[in-house]
């Protein structure tokens, strides 16, 4: 083995991945419209053109790092579709979108942009992550989340659970001082699944007054 | 009179209530950052060094901006924290700034922004309008609330409904379509206010498993 392959070996994330990380964290921060290619090539330490032998254009960059979030997320809350739950599996399902988001907040900012100020592939992020939420309400078993009745606010609720989990990464410089606590600490992520745990359980426990 | 106060008595907002208005919705729909001084130009139908005229820099005019609209919001959720409150007080008080964000979504957006992307009077912001919930937190009349028992979480409840009333409008264009309704729609807000009375409700009454 030689130094090349051997540094190669050590190193082992390709410049793509280079040029996907930089630009995540860009459009994350500022938006798709304020970000440019100089912007990314300057975060990865390359020149602009070489960025071109990668990705077509800042679309195609933005469309590989919205597909990379998409794919690195398991999407728990996305597979409720298909059948009944129990509150169980619906809480476990909470907490590991709570989880994830945590662990890597890009996904809910690109999201929050894009609904601030647009963007190409919005149409898209819709279909894959939005849809399939609505598209066939789970089943509760044992019928419907007495707190709704026959309401029709099913939907309601899980946009508002969706909004809850994902604002809390999205607006979480906002409270870090207010709470005296890092967000993205563990501690506070204790706290925060303990407090979404507790309101879908009040959600679907509550018999109403 | 004469013509011309005529004229003025009917068009009666001033050039600078038109910046404000303009920069409100730019700053709303692209963030700080984004938004030149020559966009806001624009959209008033004046010529940049006319802006001048009224506000000094870009700066002092998100600064006037943010006040305008610190200003139209009654803030009721920012009156809590004095004494003790009953359960009816408090819906009333999620009532009026739901309906507040619902009838202006650019607070919220402009919010939103700064929580993502930075800029000027951010700190200002949180002053004004985060502190005062968590500095003080209101005693629910007759004790704690039985949900959150002596967790101390009651400020993380406040976060949740204050991140869950702002989502609303700053996630609404992910929405529209799923749910078949405008979220700015009359309809729509009337299932908003529904769901999250419904889940206050819950939170104050549900007494745990």
């Amino acid at each position: 083995m030689t130094i090349a392959n051997l540094s190669t070996s050590v190193s082992t994330q390709t410049t793509s991945e280079k040029i996907l990380d930089a630009a995540e964290g860009l459009f994350a921060g500022s938006g798709y419209a304020a970000t440019s290619l100089a912007d990314v090539a300057d975060v990865v330490g390359i020149r602009t053109p070489s960025l071109y032998n990668h990705f077509r254009n800042k679309e195609a960059l933005y469309g590989a790092v919205l597909d990379r979030l998409i794919d690195s997320f398991s999407a728990p809350l996305y597979e409720l579709g298909q059948t009944e739950v129990t509150l169980e599996q619906v809480m476990g399902q909470l907490e590991s979108v709570v989880r994830q988001h945590h662990a890597n907040p890009n996904l809910a900012r690109l999201l929050q942009h894009a609904a601030l100020s647009g963007g190409p592939h919005t149409d898209e992020l819709i279909d894959r992550l939005f849809r399939p939420m609505f598209s066939s309400p789970s089943k509760l078993e044992g019928g419907n989340i007495p707190m709704l009745g026959d309401s029709g606010l099913q939907p309601w609720a899980v946009m508002a659970f969706n909004n809850l989990v994902m604002s809390y990464v999205t607006m979480a410089p906002m409270y870090s001082d207010v709470l005296g606590l890092d967000p993205f600490s563990e501690e506070a992520l204790e706290n925060q699944l303990t407090l979404v745990k507790s309101l879908l359980q009040a959600v679907f426990e509550y018999k109403g007054a």
